[in-house]
């Protein structure tokens, strides 16, 4: 690389520190220590094509240090992707394309959405497993489909969250030898140096692993750098390449936790400037880097027409894996519900049926689980596991680590090309929240399968009983939660979850077996909410909501309220309530009519999300305080989840109104 | 240690399997393998005194895999804490002494509450720091008051979550040599043997991460396991010692995940008496057995007996410090507010006022950061960093370790003697949820402060702008979430969170500067919500409920909805949505009048927890989408947080209703 090249690199840290300077806002002290490195990797490595930023077997770029946005969108902006000058002028700004930190969907040229530390590792750890797993079942003699890698650039931050010991564990048992991470190791944290809080030897840490290390003594040397890379891709392990830079580097406050999180100023701007010897105004970049730039886009260009002349030769003589491939739904024409009204059956069980089926009938459909596997029934029976010797394995085992497991999901979600699901038990949605939030904000279709959905778990007792949790999954923005009622409605609503390719979705189910329901055989599971239960009249004295195993209580519930006092009630079965507030108002007014006012909500969680539903006039029979060890259905009882005491709380509320 | 000794060890063995025999539930695979390692440590190490079971210098001991309390629950028995034989025939059932998982403040002797597989290990660092810090406060010459190990028994569970690499990396960093971890190293973790999804060297790992290593290779061995405990207590460093054992050893299924999690039915018992030549009936346990258990508590008891002479003296000597020690409260008597009606000040800057207040004060009040203290304003100014060469410092800088810092918080908090808070930005209270449930379900007076609380950080975006986690805060249970409107509210607040014993604490805090507001001085921040403008009549047209930033808002609403229509409004603050509720119905009818249904409520966050309070007739100007990336006022206004907005959305409600 010549001088040139050292130009290409320095106007990416000039772009950087003129668009955060132009928004007062932003991290430079990242930008200019890692130009260097992401300058070679971008352009002496980094296969991709700014015309087909979806190629699927384009090499994946995560900056999981999200905070070096600045660095990222200058190179979109030279490599030919749709980032113009004006865009970067608008950093930072409402509505423009280059927000403050990278947002996968947002913006082409960015393979995931990062800025909470750990994440970005933990998804590219899922974009190696996708390319390993695609390569061993699609490529075919002649077309060697898949054999991109993935590179992560992450910086001291990322590397102390306990995500990321999950994600380098993965990966190394794994041996994901394409998977490459450039640490950017400047010392420095937010509150100061590193030395505050850490006295780890990453070196040893990713050998530990199972990771192969490769040191860059001088972060600023493009050679060097560029070796390094080069023997990572040589290696059969995944590889961190640690690279010493000074964060700030060649600025006032270089080498300091100053320079991290704040525009420069102008002041130093113009030390920088100095100290640079860049010449150029704000905003201007010398004709000779574009040129640079545009040199290596061009290779870039060519490398992918003839993938996808390859691709398309593929299509023709494997039509059904090039529709795999391309296509961004499932197969569920053959979704059978055999289930009896009156069988029992744990809605876990159920969605095992339906996760075999719809294997069969989807190579491209797999999953894994946060070492519950047999608890939570989401092993696929007919498959092997997805290990080094077998990377076709649809069965991942991804070890007790819910948090990496479900990165790892968005990570292959986001890779494209197949669809892959992640299970545990519902209170460890805890665990991996963040993960589903950022599933959301990427719209990625990943799915969640959380079984031990109540109190009902019984003996595990207060930390294994989920209470607060569904309220929690409900609050995220673009989700859909499920707690289907019994086996019918589980089937009904993995025909909505495999079909929605848009938002993650979640499906809470029963360790304990449930009645099979007469009235839930095709239920309306889209819609979220149906009466499952009509009144006799078009305004019933009461209406009953509940999902998931209290909807047979509820049904009891209103046998015995009839009886009892000829009440006319309605029970309306609520599966999603996200999916049901998405109707038109007419079907919401149709379930839950205006002017009945005597509604009760039975579920075994927090009440918080059912008010919106009863008003300040109805009840919740819910759960507010923590669980208790003891035999379900006597924990079920003691917190009050009997015919007699739902009866008794529906009575009180009428009295209480009438 | 002799045949007794170990026939000591299979009487916990076989206690262990009696009680999961009787309940038909349990995890017998640890309680048998681990046997060995918990006698030597609890008979041979461990000091305690089972009538003392509070002492502030006794040993901690955290059965990190809690899923062994059947275990832990038989050397409670025979150690002779209040665990009787009647307790342990009653394992897991309701209301039982002996419950599913180790429950703290439930059953005596029980440090922490475990189960959820992580969280053991990083309270055991807390518990840890808590001794280190008060050994150089209050240890004075000729009081060596504190000098206890903490100790933790981790299975390959724990060890993959990543919580433990945060754990482990805050022990390695602060150099806690009185910790011991016994790694119960048995290669099975629920799904299978542990190659199914690890391939890492633990010894390298936790070597990485600064600290020492000793290997047991047989785990039967009480001597080998001896000398491995006496040499990580000679070290400089916290220790891991690995135990090599065998699940399930000399049952039918041993070396399986078969024994891992479900009685072992009376056949496989059976057998499993014959390979140990156990001759008992359940239940049913050897009088030498229980005699040489007495032996070991007798001299315990001696030792403690000791202390406590020292401390009574200790007491004479320096009264000051021994209140502190043994009160459970804060002074909070000189806690000043000095904010003027219109000063502009962010919550987080009054909360550090506050703080540097408390600590002075208060010298058993301390915390830190996962590494954003300059953000969140959570340094005590006049005080040093918490390090190997100043265990004095109150400033504990944790590193990007969210989890790792709370649960770390919660052990000092479950150690006794201080009282310590953890912040980070409330958008990653994501990652440490779970551990402000633990705080709750063990009422632990934990202070969790989350400052950037909402839509006007703007340019960092919608990964950094919190929508959902206001919400998710307020539905775990038995937790107190406070979001005071202006510094006057945070002051107030602050006195009900330093007052508070028996639970855990959230505040949330701006980061933008808020007015400070004329009614809010000395506000009733205690009942949670309060009338902070009242309207003119019993019957107002309608309420308008806000939190923090959204009170002034709601202030200026009232003040246009007056003008324009003559509305006669009542404006209510609602700091903690949780104390309010807590509250008389009389308090409650004053403040939210049951005939007044014009209502509204104003807040920067997810919408679910206001209809308790508006039901189906108000309405919620909330966030139900995630945030944008733009200057914080004018991400705020995008989303409707303007007064024209508000009383457009109140017009509406009024025309729909009258």
């Amino acid at each position: 690389m010549d001088v040139v090249d050292q130009k290409a690199v320095d106007a990416l840290r000039f772009m950087s520190i003129d668009m955060i300077e132009k928004a007062q806002s932003g991290h430079p002290g990242i930008t200019i220590d890692a130009a260097p490195m992401a300058y070679v990797l971008w352009e002496k490595f980094l296969n991709f094509n700014p015309e087909d930023d979806k190629w699927l077997n384009r090499d994946r770029f995560v900056l999981s240090a999200g905070h070096g946005s600045a660095l990222l969108y200058s190179l979109l902006h030279f490599n030919q992707f749709d980032v113009t000058l004006d865009d970067i002028k608008e950093f930072r700004q409402l509505g423009s394309k280059t927000p403050g930190h990278p947002e996968f969907g947002h913006t082409k040229g960015i393979d995931a959405t990062t800025g909470p530390l750990g994440p970005g590792l933990g998804m590219s750890v899922g974009m190696a497993l996708a390319e390993r797993h695609l390569a061993s079942i699609y490529n075919k003699p002649g077309y060697q489909l898949f054999d991109h890698y993935t590179y992560a650039l992450a910086g001291d931050g990322d590397l102390m969250e306990g995500l990321s010991q999950e994600a380098i564990n993965i990966a190394g048992d794994k041996k994901l030898s394409k998977l490459i991470v450039l640490y950017d190791s400047n010392d420095i944290s937010l509150d100061g140096p590193l030395s505050l809080s850490t006295a780890e030897n990453e070196k040893e840490r990713f050998e530990a692993a199972g990771w192969d290390y490769v040191k860059v003594t001088n972060g600023n040397s493009l050679e060097e750098i560029q070796k390094a890379i080069e023997i990572a891709q040589g290696t059969d392990k995944p590889t961190l390449i640690e690279i010493k830079t000074v964060i700030g580097y060649n600025t006032p406050d270089a080498g300091t936790n100053k320079v991290h999180g704040a525009a420069l100023g102008a002041e130093k701007v113009a030390e920088a400037r100095d100290a640079y010897g860049w010449e150029y105004d704000p905003f201007e970049y010398p004709a000779e880097v574009y040129d640079r730039f545009n040199q290596y886009v061009e290779e870039k260009k060519a490398a992918h027409d003839e993938w996808v002349k390859l691709f398309e030769k593929y299509g023709q003589e494997y039509p059904a894996e090039y529709a795999q491939l391309t296509g961004n739904t499932l197969d569920v024409a053959d979704l059978v519900d055999e289930y009896q009204t009156g069988d029992q059956i744990a809605t876990r069980v159920a969605s095992s049926d339906v996760l075999q089926q719809l294997a069969k009938a989807n190579p491209q459909f797999w999953g894994g689980a946060a070492d519950l596997a047999s608890s939570n029934k989401t092993a696929l029976k007919d498959d092997g596991n997805f290990t080094p010797d077998n990377y076709a394995g649809r069965n991942i085992y991804y070890g007790v680590r819910e948090f990496g497991a479900a990165a790892a999901t968005n990570g292959i979600n986001l890779h494209g090309g197949s669809r892959a699901y992640v299970s545990t038990f519902m209170v460890f949605s805890d665990y991996l929240k963040a993960a589903i939030r950022l599933a959301a904000i990427q719209h990625l279709p990943s799915i969640f399968i959380f079984t031990h959905d109540s109190l009902a778990v019984g003996e595990d007792g207060p930390t294994h009983e989920p209470i607060e949790q569904l309220a929690m999954l409900r609050t995220i923005p673009n989700v859909q939660v499920f707690r289907p009622a019994d086996a019918h409605e589980t089937v009904e609503a993995w025909k909505v979850i495999v079909k929605t390719t848009d938002k993650p979705s979640v499906l809470i189910a029963s360790r304990q077996k449930l009645p099979v329901l007469a009235e839930t055989k095709g239920a309306d599971v889209e819609k979220g909410a149906y009466i499952i239960s009509p009144a006799k009249t078009q305004e019933p004295d009461g209406i009953l909501l509940a999902s998931g195993s209290e909807v047979a209580l509820a049904l009891e519930v209103k046998a015995k309220l009839q009886k009892q006092g000829d009440y006319d009630i309605q029970v309306v079965s609520v599966p999603s309530i996200e999916r049901f507030k998405e109707q038109s108002a007419e079907y919401q007014e149709q379930v839950l009519p205006t002017g009945v006012r005597h509604r009760l909500a039975v579920e075994m969680g927090n009440t918080q999300a059912w008010y919106q539903f009863v008003g300040l006039d109805g009840r919740v029979v819910g759960v507010d305080t923590f669980g208790k060890s003891g035999k379900g259905p006597e924990v079920v009882a003691d917190y009050g989840f009997t015919v007699d005491h739902v009866v008794d709380v529906f009575n009180k509320m009428w009295e209480d109104q009438n």
